[in-house]
């Protein structure tokens, strides 16, 4: 009975919000919050992503946008009723704009809303053709004039990019450009994918040969295609490769293989990008309304210019070009760097028995895998959380939900416990020398990835290999190569026939200023961090992912990436951003971020 | 409340079978059973497929396997209650057996059993790696002797054949063998699939070119991995390659293309089979234990061998040989057969200006196509069931829980309901004098499909071309080739640039016929019907489709095949045989087959 009354009781209030909207009385939905309140908005009302924060920035994001936006129908979801737990009401919600449906999570804190999350799920008028509405496949009756599926597709790939242009160019073939081509697809918007690799999955296939998946298959689904129950937890790279490989083709994306954008310049007045791309050895020009950067955070390798590397006589290699440890048997290498590249790197070396030794530069942070997958994410992406009703599509939501402002205050208590359970292991690892951090406020792994990217390791197994001293590790800032190997700032010489430089990876905005010129890299500036004014996340504070999916300073440019999780999860609302467009849907953007930092 | 105690009541009648079978006291288990009951069991009992018809069939196979089997934890499934429509009581259920794990459907009439599913879901000690067994696939920890997934494949591949042999090999890659195949992975039986075409997939890409599937999507899934909810409705034919292709890359299976099966011969002391397979253009011999034919029930042509053809000038096509319409344009061509692939093919060369002729020797049922997907299958395999709770496994069951021997009574009112619906559309076939029918006791298509593979057209458009006369129409049987076309018995005479024989296809047993011997052949006798007496599926009544996915009075030699229904859902049954005797367990066979015809 408990239950039907806070459903009830819920219900009564979203109604009452939902009148409020209605009628324009924004002094009173200003009430209906909390004062430390949180509104994120994936799309819907803001055509942005936007968390805002405050009673105050709600009232104003309202001001700028209710008339249009027209928000009706808040409802319970149906099978899911609200549910209450120390005080915090929870509850799934449907809603309505003029133009889209919506799907929400809305928490209550006495009586009012502390956060509300609400997120784009379909444009009217423009749903994707599935379930009831799924393509025929067969035309049924006879025609003369009709074409097979098979030859419709082949006049498509023939003519796209040649006779009609794509509304849409992905640059970057991996899982982003992937998951956000499906998506486009399904919405029949015309795209191209430009990928330099042979197939489908090689930017997985090519990095070194022991590498898995460091994040679990519940976290790793693309959209439409599970991964079916028996695929490994952690997948091998070959394996996630091939998948990739057959995603593309039955999704039917219009993947252009080795190929490369080598130019890109935006006509403000036509509103149309001209990108000349290296088509296998051909020169296309491709004309679309946007272009979507895909190439992956991790994509443009940091490979610094230390003196000395021509008179070095062994061999250099930026981790992302390392072929693996099979050549390397017998051999001294040297890996400047302590992350999660440089571990894997290193813990493969040794397995081939080379004479490994890590060079770290600054302090990193570790969780083991199991520790990780247990604490971390098993109430969200696990087989528990699935058996539980937690899928992957309402983890994501629920990981949506909570604002970025406060997401390090869930995150701290989950690494307190991970810091007492392997207890030992952290002792084994200073007991070694390594320097050891749980980020600037401890809040761990997943707020160093959101905010900087980088700075970290999900240990599965070249930890214990550091503290057993197999992997030497030696602290210390890289000076300059020698002739027999490198020479470390305190004056440390260390011998080397390969020094892999695992020194991660640029801004994403580097690679804008490769194809477009520096002036709009630094028109568009930092891709990724949160401006949490924590170590290589600078302020001001933003609130979201810099750049990530949403409108940037440069029209008509977009960013995609990040890991499988949000490459499945935002490339749904880049995608009806993109579909918006294409459909001559006003989209006025409310909050377009300014520009804080160049790189 | 009336739920509560009609859930009490049957589990409540559920102990007490199960305790009757416990301590072995058949008598006041066979007094459980209504006096027409029926009692389906897919190996859980009996090792075979078999269904056990009246009471004294039951207690029999009791009286033989009972002591053995060890029935036990009879029980209703948690998420899905008893329910009672017209007098019936369904009930979900599962129970386990010495070795396995069962799962069942259960309807009572008067208290009583009047039918009873049992199918074996797996074997114990013996479970699929899934869910929370999933494999890890990355091994933490650093090993020195440690391979990589990709590496194991590779070796796996290179190995399995030559210096390792599979325990199984499949001849015959398309749907059938896939679906198997992907089964026998899962539970760890090395298997190889020896297939003619260069890809898989290739035996749809191969036929006419408008082809699609005859089946709805929903009826179509894969095991492990379902289309997703945007895939059409029917497939077309090279999209449904592809998947079939990138399935069998992703699912791992050992598939040999362009291979073709030379010989086999079994040795009865060593249980071994020896088969000659041209991988090719390399001889390569393999000695597994168990063959199973998978070469499709519609596999091997049967193409008259008429009188004249020498003369003939023009060309000569079995419906399976013919390319698509593409180069008879402005030609005449005469279809020989009324069935499915005659009908497509006429449309196809009718949509490109071909001058067509088809030649209807005997009478064909004819189902217009949407009608068969709403009146026919739409309460089991559509999207309506679907957001009804009916899973395509649900589905399954369901449908394989309606004993064979009372089936038609269930079809009849289907078609009646048909017949009224399309009676325009039956008036113009009759008037265009296209002879019809609808079974020998009106029971449809999926009836005739059963007991003779043949004899029906699902209408996607062709029968409207008939109607019109646009595709000529001739009633009779084909005499002879003309050096200008085809003269019928009855003198008639039709001028051809091409005939195409829409003669339809032999029985499975001739394929073994082809590669063991006849007298191996003979041994086995024919694949595929139910005994009915009714025409084209001699008696003697077997009660389930004979030789299917079950032991044959070859040790050893299986068959499977059959739509994509059949594939996905018998597979796991022949699985789960083959794997009880790779693990060495006892598997003794109740009830099996004789043989009375020989093809």
């Amino acid at each position: 009975m408990l239950d039907t009354t806070l459903t009830d009781q819920t219900q009564e209030f979203l109604d009452q919000f939902g009148a409020a909207l209605a009628r324009g009385d924004i002094d009173a939905v200003r009430e209906m919050f909390v004062e430390d309140c949180y509104w994120r908005d994936l799309v819907t009302f803001t055509w942005n992503i936007k968390t805002m924060e405050g009673r105050d920035q709600v009232a104003d994001m309202l001001k700028a946008r209710l008339d249009e936006v027209k928000p009706s129908h808040w409802t319970l979801l149906e099978d899911e009723l609200p549910t209450e737990e120390g005080g915090i009401v929870t509850a799934w919600i449907t809603f309505e704009t003029d133009v889209a449906r919506g799907f929400g999570l809305l928490r209550l804190k006495d009586g009012k809303i502390w956060t509300l999350l609400t997120t784009m799920q379909e444009l009217k008028g423009h749903e994707e053709p599935k379930g009831f509405d799924r393509p025929m496949g067969a035309e049924h009756g006879a025609d003369k004039d009709r074409t097979t599926w098979q030859e419709e597709r082949a006049r498509e790939a023939a003519e796209l990019g040649y006779k009609t242009q794509p509304h849409t160019v992905i640059i970057g073939g991996g899982q982003g450009g992937i998951a956000l081509g499906a998506r486009l697809r399904q919405l029949g918007v015309p795209t191209i994918i430009v990928e330099k690799n042979d197939r489908p999955g090689d930017s997985w296939r090519k990095r070194y040969k022991s590498l898995c998946l460091h994040d679990p298959v519940w976290y790793d689904h693309l959209p439409y295609i599970k991964f079916p129950e028996n695929w490994p937890v952690f997948s091998p790279k070959d394996k996630i490769g091939d998948w990739l490989e057959m995603y593309t083709k039955v999704m039917e994306l219009n993947y252009w293989t080795r190929s490369e954008a080598k130019s890109a310049k935006f006509d403000e007045a036509t509103g149309e990008w001209t990108i000349v791309v290296d088509r296998d050895g051909e020169e296309v020009i491709l004309k679309p309304k946007h272009l979507v950067m895909a190439t992956g955070m991790s994509g443009k390798m940091n490979k610094p210019d230390f003196p000395g590397a021509d008179q070095f006589k062994g061999e250099i290699q930026h981790s992302s070009e390392h072929p693996g440890p099979d050549a390397y048997t017998g051999k001294k290498v040297v890996v400047i760097g302590s992350n999660n590249s440089a571990h894997d790197i290193c813990a493969a070396l040794w397995e081939h028995d080379a004479d490994v030794t890590m060079v770290q530069r600054s302090s990193t942070h570790i969780v083991k895998s199991d520790s990780l997958m247990d604490v971390g994410l098993g109430d969200l992406y696990s087989e528990k959380a699935v058996r539980n009703g937690v899928t992957t599509e309402k983890a994501d939501m629920i990981f949506a939900s909570l604002p970025y402002k406060i997401l390090h205050e869930f995150q701290i208590p989950v690494y307190e416990e991970i810091a007492k359970r392997d207890a030992d292991f952290y002792k084994g690892l200073e007991d070694a020398g390594f320097q050891h951090d749980w980020g600037d406020d401890g809040s761990g792994l997943f707020m160093k990835y959101l905010r900087r990217g980088s700075g970290y390791y999900i240990d599965v197994g070249a930890s214990q290999l550091v503290i057993d001293g197999k992997v030497k590790l030696v602290n210390g800032q890289m000076k300059e190569f020698t002739e027999t190997g490198v020479r470390l700032e305190d004056g440390t010489e260390l011998e080397a026939d390969l020094v892999v430089l695992a020194t991660g990876y640029g801004s994403m905005n580097g690679w804008v200023a490769d194809l477009m010129g520096q002036d709009m890299a630094d028109m568009v500036g930092k891709v990724w961090g949160l401006g949490s004014d924590t170590t290589k996340d600078p302020g001001p504070w933003e609130g979201e992912q810099r750049n990530m999916w949403k409108p940037t300073q440069q029209p008509n440019l977009w960013f995609h990436g990040g890991n499988l999780h949000q490459s499945r999860h935002y490339s749904l609302y880049l995608a009806l951003q993109l579909k918006a467009r294409e459909a001559g849907l006003p989209t006025p953007v409310y909050g377009l971020q300014p520009v804080h930092h160049l790189s």
